[in-house]
């Protein structure tokens, strides 16, 4: 089997990669919330650590009450326990990857990992 | 302590996360490869798989000896046995994100992680 896959995105689509890329380590959601929205709900994770980067716009988060500006070129990284929601600003988009992967689940990595 | 941490990556600079950002499931790098220039080296992994997201310019990825066209948009994973090495285009920079996560250390995910 190959040792690897590849998938490309169009602007604008919700799209999410675990199963078109077969990943094992990871679920990443690639969003765009319109000028003025949100995630419509508050959540938490049970096990998971989520590492958002902003590709383009602005917004905010909310993380356990406290907000937290975005634009793009922004990354932020909630703990399972952070409750959280994002919002498009009232004028701007907010483009953002959402990556979801088991906090403390990376042992070695880059040149440790490495086989060069 | 807080459940979350932030960063920003200015434009242009390498950037590795893992520290800056406290992960415990990823290390992630933000890179960009001059038109004609590459990544020095053929490198593969112990444990990790890598999920590339390129965000800006045009290049190729060479895995196992197979050539991969990218361009902005495209995203790969590459299992930790691939034999890889990305280079830019001789005329085109090439952008991308590199997500470094253990190899099937994701549980569940998504709605069967959450708290809502």
């Amino acid at each position: 089997m190959s040792n690897y896959t590849k998938t490309t995105r169009q602007e604008g689509a919700r799209v999410v990669l675990h199963d078109s890329l077969s990943l094992t380590g990871a679920e990443i959601s690639v969003n765009t919330l319109p000028a003025g929205g949100s995630v419509p709900f508050i959540h938490a994770h049970k096990a998971n650590e989520e590492i958002y980067f902003i590709t383009k716009g602005r917004g905010k988060a909310v993380v356990d009450g406290d907000e937290i500006p975005l634009e793009k070129g922004d990354w932020v990284r909630i703990a399972p326990a952070g409750r959280r929601q994002f919002f498009a600003a009232a004028d701007s988009d907010l483009s953002y990857v959402c990556i979801q992967v088991r906090a403390g689940s990376l042992g070695d990595y880059s040149a440790a990992d490495a086989l060069v």
